[in-house]
């Protein structure tokens, strides 16, 4: 993601976090607060899918611990509500597991996937990711109430 | 914790990193990277256990998430190499969890114990935690290779 993407991801982030269905940000993040959040550096980066120049959805990746843990990766998603249900989701998911390979990780770690988000745990269980365990009553979902977090996880060996 | 605890707490914090078997904190931190790691700010806290103006131990503590995952809440334990055995992790367990019931949070996760570290898993599981799923082979043990981190979890209503 470079500079100039942000103000095309800064949108429908913002429109994610304030839904609360799937994020626990920060509430009231201004624009530069969210941009340095979803902002990774190396060894982690942050993508788009564009589609002639307009900017379907992003994601971060990276080591999920430092250290000792570092062999591990994770990531976030987010995708624009006017481009959902077009696979974007998936393309970035495909996207994020080979890099993960690539970079020689050992497997991937999502750490909250809300369990009401229905689409998101079908896709990453599509891409063979498994619940490990679910926090139960962890995210305070704005339709749903208190509802569990997944902790997902794919081997990558 | 003040900053006059700090240099009690350094010597045992960095012996516990480099042992390798219990945290996945970056290597190499100087002092001052780890002790800005190990303070917490409001609403969280860092707190030492201190006896005739020895600190023993030290424990930080606060949300586990913010916005709507900051009603759980997690913790962070150290404990002096030679005050081992001697109850100062439990009764800094105890506080943390006193602490995590007065500031209304509903939860209490862990969410990276080393299965290996059997002291810490007995300990949280005797206040009454519960492992929620372990993460294969997601911490490289110094002593073990790659083993497994505990996903722990205390409701606290």
């Amino acid at each position: 993601m470079t500079a100039e993407d942000w103000p095309q991801v800064w949108p429908f982030f913002e429109e994610i976090v304030q839904a609360g269905e799937t994020y626990a940000y920060p509430p009231d993040l201004t624009s530069e607060q969210a941009r340095l959040l979803w902002t990774m550096s190396p060894p982690g980066q942050t993508v788009v899918l564009e589609e002639d120049g307009r900017v379907l959805g992003s994601a971060t990746m990276g080591p999920n611990r430092p250290g000792r843990g570092r062999h591990v990766g994770t990531a976030s998603f987010m995708v624009s509500s006017d481009a959902r249900g077009r696979g974007v989701g998936r393309r970035l998911g495909e996207y994020v597991v080979q890099w993960h390979r690539d970079q020689g990780f050992r497997a991937i770690q999502f750490n909250a996937v809300v369990e009401t988000n229905d689409a998101a745990v079908r896709l990453w269980e599509a891409l063979g990711f498994r619940i490990i365990g679910t926090v139960p009553a962890a995210f305070d979902s704005a339709a749903h109430g208190l509802v569990g977090l997944h902790v997902m996880y794919l081997p990558l060996e």
